[in-house]
């Protein structure tokens, strides 16, 4: 690792240390929280500052778990985020590279020479070198394969052709496999001799002579049956399987219904090949709704916070690319109604309400379909049912605020007509909403786009416009 | 159950059933994704179709886990739902109603009267009883808490009186406790005599005489050690534990962090009082998530897709007054300079851009520090740096976009002036997007409020009025 003028360390570590200290304590990671020590919050504080030196802080790194390095790592500015890289110590640089989000394990890496890169990753599972892939560079991604065994290398291999989101790249190889003709009591003997057991490991999977999937043993029906028993009498033949080409989402859903800590992953030829387990999931399901945040907002990726000036430009300009197209149309609409704002120039302070509360109403719409899209609750009849639903309540909606807003337009401007148009143009443009707002998000579906992405956007184009359009149409037809 | 006309059972069966079947097959329940069933589809549907009878659907729901029944029931519209609901076994009632969505649960247990609610829930855990609590009649939660024993009651109580979204509201209090003197041989000897484990025990918590809680025996431990050993010399002291008012949302954090499958709440004065499970916390992520895309559109809870209009209406109504008075405010910004409007046309057609792609600036900042914000990034002197990043991009999007605009301002209207004022007001708005997208949400995390409900309203108010104002006061100062 390099890129930290040592000029600098000395002044920066105070600086540092603070913040990780400061983010311990703020964030309950050791105290508070998770009540793990004792010592009191003052005496670390007073302790650690005034020592203030490397060692100090690298002690009090390789006591945190890599999960809370990570946290470290990505709420500090690159160049303290390399500091503090530079004093973790070499051994643990893998777990905590598969801790840190994307943006930063790049940042990370960027810094990290082949051979520390191979250092780091060697004694990883070969389904989290599968996970760092992407980001290793060719190079070093080939001395690790060489390094494995056929059976790993193999593995590695697999994982690494699935797609994303698939049941594939989230499963692991931490697989513990018994035969189902054998009785508990060498189950139990089998598992003393192995001496640990991988993570997450609430079942055993039981295989036949073929090595072919024949059910599960959860633990906890080895712990509470007679260990003369047989395993194929105890055994849960009907659990819950994955196929590796599965959907991760729906492998998600699974596992939320059916409340599952691990589960198996069998090939189409019915053989064991991994599992998925919980916190993979969880993982997941978190990564899919930040990223439903993110695109909600027209940012491409997770951006990391102290990413540089030109990245956030980068991963923000579609957004604002499309987002000027859209509002450059609606301006057109507006230009070509400039003879009647020339008249009445009302219409120029107003239409902005009709076209903003569409675009409101509309995502509302938009929202509570691409939901019910997500749980997979829309199908045949439905879909007419809830259009008719949306449409009565933009209607209802429509009356509501279009009178309102009517009344307060015909005060400010003693103009009884304006007012009636106004609320004229509120109920078409919500009521434009409402079929929009169902349809935009049903078709991105049928054409097998996600629909969360990019349907706020289109809703509110449609509004802006369409209340423009409407609005000022209505205004020239009979205002002028 | 009641509120079904009878006339119409048949008629609506049939297509219950077939949307039933739909479900079924277009998601996988049963086959499919969950490989469970060798039955061919083909077989199944044409089976149930000719049949066409309630025992049939009955049989249908009652293989299905509580979990699916209440997916269907999510799926169907009020009437088939009720018909459904109707046909599942009385004893089944209670864990579906878990499952179901809060809404449609208000639905279901609309249509149930007490002495049905009691035997819905009578056989249920005490921490689901609470679950539940909410949406019970006084009366049903009184009969329930008078058929307890002292101790469920007590736990029923407490675990009421947990705050939402705190770890008390979420933990149950299926806890299977050891003493740390005895040997392994003795703990496997008293599961064997239990006979049953709850569901998701990966761990069992160790106390002391008094009742004090001392540490974990997880079951790998158990399995992997002699049995010989002691529970004192095997278990976990250091694990990470929660107290019943910690935050729901960092107990999560907590879970992700480091992985979880169970963790032990253990209340102030060291007695271990429940235990909290990952499906749980999965659910508690999810319906996070959930809320916060349905707020981020201003829809103030979950709303069932089939709800009725009205509900539809209340549910939705308090944004869009928000939004009327924001979009008012905006509209009497522009009302200040109706008469630079008259004079120069064109300003009308072009102040929308200025407003909308100030908004949408504004938001995918306010997005990234609500992000940071969730996650406990920010601190310190990384706000001034966050800040100044922010502005940068700004600037630099206002120079290029605004560049843009201004261009294509005059080519239309063939005048140099009001190029160069659209250009300096697209760089000034989206400036003042950049500030007010890092301080509206810092602000509102400052009052103790969630950044993420209201910020984009906010910015989106800002961004509009101050887009007009900026673009119009330009305009009015070097055009006329």
């Amino acid at each position: 690792m390099s890129g930290i003028e040592p000029s600098k360390i000395q002044e920066s570590l105070q600086e540092v240390l603070q913040q990780v200290i400061e983010l311990l304590r703020k964030h309950h990671l050791v105290e508070g929280l998770v009540h793990k020590q004792e010592m009191p919050r003052h005496e670390l504080v007073e302790t650690l500052v005034h020592r203030q030196n490397l060692v100090e802080l690298r002690k009090k790194l390789d006591d945190l778990h890599p999960a809370d390095v990570a946290y470290i790592l990505e709420a500090l500015p690159l160049e303290q985020r390399l500091l503090v890289w530079d004093l973790v110590k070499a051994e643990r640089d893998g777990d905590i590279l598969l801790e840190v989000s994307d943006a930063v394990r790049e940042s990370l890496i960027a810094t990290m020479d082949s051979e520390e890169l191979i250092a780091a990753t060697e004694n990883l599972d070969t389904d989290e070198i599968a996970d760092l892939a992407p980001d290793l560079p060719q190079d070093v991604l080939h001395e690790l394969m060489v390094a494995m065994d056929t059976q790993n290398r193999s593995r590695l291999q697999s994982a690494m052709s699935y797609e994303e989101d698939t049941v594939g790249a989230l499963m692991d190889f931490d697989i513990v496999t018994i035969r189902d003709d054998i009785s508990l009591e060498v189950v139990l003997r089998y598992l003393r001799r192995l001496g640990e057991l991988p993570g997450h490991t609430d079942k055993l999977f039981v295989v036949d002579r073929d090595d072919k999937f024949r059910g599960v043993l959860p633990l906890k029906r080895l712990l509470v049956h007679d260990p003369e028993a047989s395993v194929a009498a105890v055994m849960a033949e009907e659990a819950v399987t994955f196929r590796p080409e599965d959907d991760a989402g729906e492998a998600a859903s699974a596992f939320e219904r059916y409340d599952l800590v691990t589960a198996p992953v069998v090939a189409a030829n019915n053989r064991l090949v991994g599992r998925l387990t919980v916190d993979e999931v969880m993982d997941f399901i978190r990564e899919e709704s930040d990223s439903e945040m993110l695109s909600l907002a027209g940012l491409r990726e997770e951006e990391d916070l102290f990413a540089t000036v030109w990245k956030s430009i980068q991963n923000r300009w579609t957004w604002l690319a499309v987002n000027l197209v859209t509002a450059f149309i609606a301006s057109r609409v507006i230009g070509m109604f400039e003879g009647s704002i020339e008249k009445i120039v009302a219409l120029a302070a107003l239409m902005p309400i009709v076209a903003g509360i569409g675009g409101n109403s509309g995502n509302q719409t938009t929202t509570m379909i691409v939901r019910a899209l997500a749980l997979g609750q829309i199908h045949g009849s439905g879909l007419r049912k809830l259009f008719l639903k949306e449409a009565k309540v933009s209607l209802v909606n429509g009356l509501i605020w279009g009178s309102v807003i009517g009344l307060i337009a015909y005060f400010l401007y003693r103009n009884a007509a304006l007012g009636v148009v106004m609320t004229g143009a509120m109920i078409l443009n919500l009521l434009l909403a409402a079929l929009m707002g169902v349809l935009i998000p049903m078709f991105m579906h049928k054409l097998g786009r996600d629909p969360a992405v990019g349907s706020s956007v289109m809703i509110t184009a449609v509004t802006d416009s369409g209340g423009f359009f409407i609005f000022l149409g209505l205004a020239t037809l009979f205002l002028l």
